[in-house]
């Protein structure tokens, strides 16, 4: 397999739809959609990959089952923290989350994400598509920086996958 | 008070955003907030108007509280049931609600809707926002004929909201 073909496999794509009020974040991972999907929703797994490297993510509640809730914290190390929190509409095993979205920052500002597993024959393709209520909350977003923390988190969940250190020594 | 005035206050708007994937309803009623938040939070009063009058409604879940879920079923005569179900996402008391929702015959097209209460002073508008995956989720509920099952849900909580029974008889 060429370097470039690899690259391309691990390649986090974020597009912002021109006329709707979503991001759409496609992903493929080199696990089964069962070992993906458990590290999307088991919490001593998800707090070792969700978000950039350099903050700490302390997790207060990650019932990832369908009527479930989740909140957790990302901290900077000079003790700043950023609280997001959610309900699961519905978690179907190794298939399909939608969940409910808001920062602490702005509660009002509630996106509904649906994250869609598909089986690549031992590889996995991961869509999430954001939808918000407005092209304004939208572009906002995307201006919050949030493109490298989630190409971050998915190179530390990569990393989680293939059973190396998810640290920042990485 | 005119007669044309007091239709236009209790006129159910229902509008379809010609560029967002939403649909906005607004209505007003003869209450208070409190009283209102009530009639949407409170499942021994939501049983009595939600919905046109020709379904019965029965509430398997409602727990409207932020992290809460519901679940309830309209039947027909003819015992043809539609079940529904989602999460609260918050539920601010007198003032927000959002939740999503899902139709259970077509359970991947979740809406996320967004309930604010207005005091005008003594009375109270009304407004949700449902927001859709696509345009095209959203002509398919307004072509459902959900409007009239809104429209007299409303009347229904008009009625109740005056003191007066919510059947059938009314």
């Amino acid at each position: 397999m060429s370097t470039a073909k690899t690259n391309r496999r691990h390649e986090t794509q974020i597009a912002a739809d021109p006329a709707l009020p979503t991001i759409l974040i496609t992903r493929e991972f080199d696990a089964s959609p069962e070992r993906v999907f458990r590290a999307y929703t088991d919490p001593e797994l998800v707090v070792q990959w969700l978000g950039p490297r350099r903050l700490t993510m302390k997790i207060d509640a990650y019932e990832a089952r369908s009527g479930g809730s989740y909140r957790y914290v990302h901290r900077e190390d000079d003790g700043t923290e950023y609280g997001f929190r959610g309900v699961f509409h519905e978690v179907r095993r190794d298939e399909r989350i939608v969940q409910t979205f808001a920062f602490d920052g702005f509660p009002d500002g509630v996106s509904l994400e649906t994250t869609v597993f598909e089986d690549l024959g031992g590889r996995t393709r991961v869509t999430t598509t954001s939808l918000m209520g407005s092209i304004e909350a939208r572009d906002s977003m995307i201006r919050s920086g949030m493109q490298g923390g989630v190409r971050e988190g998915h190179e530390r969940l990569d990393e989680l996958l293939a059973g190396r250190p998810s640290g920042d020594t990485a």
